[in-house]
């Protein structure tokens, strides 16, 4: 008998980044999965770092700035096909540099309202209501 | 060139069970990795699972009780070997049920000082000042 192989789960780390009322968003880009959609900043963790250090390491690549990661707010798990995907979110209240859109074809800062009407990925999508209560 | 092998991830969920100044953990049992090491109950996340489901059937599954998932409390990484565990750990303060020990060798509870001196998984350890500071 086949042994059933072991499901495969991707970790990401993902930033709530706040300037007064609005959040920060990033658009993907055009080569990318789930391209054109409107995305929290953040990406995969690598084994051997801690959740923060790969916050801290994807911020500076995709948007140039050197992040104080904050509190832990929403952790959510959501499969695409047959990978599972563990998400996890951190506010970030503190930073250095303006962010780029290094990675992203566009950045924006969105209200609450903005946001609920913005195209997200269907993970970010189902927890907006537990980013939108940390934004409170 | 062969392709680089996707790094094998296992999210794993955790409970800070509290009654007054005490935490509940359970000892690993021999026939298992890490035997004889105290843990905070808990396991794997299952594809489709949400963190909560998952401990919510683990706590059933390993102690007998039915538990309120409280607040998301800390999420670390830690590696054995090639493999890479994030663990969850989330507040449980309300629950039916009397805990039994139906998956570890025996349960105990233990004072913050009690918790300093026994023998946890490394992954357990290194963080247990946070945990430590979830309790005060």
């Amino acid at each position: 008998m086949q042994k059933p192989r072991r499901p495969s789960w991707l970790p990401v780390v993902a930033a709530i980044i706040r300037k007064e009322n609005k959040v920060l968003l990033g658009q993907r880009p055009p080569n990318k999965s789930l391209a054109g959609l409107w995305e929290f900043p953040g990406g995969k963790i690598e084994l051997g770092e801690s959740p923060e250090e790969a916050l801290r390491r994807e911020l500076e690549e995709e948007l140039g700035i050197d992040a104080d990661i904050g509190p832990l707010r929403v952790v959510t798990s959501h499969n695409y096909g047959d990978v599972g995907v563990l998400l996890v979110f951190f506010e970030v209240n503190f930073w250095k540099g303006e962010p780029k859109s290094i990675y992203h074809s566009q950045l924006k800062w969105g209200t609450v309202d903005e946001l609920r009407q913005t195209e997200l990925p269907e993970a970010n999508r189902l927890i907006l209501h537990k980013i939108i209560e940390c934004m409170s």
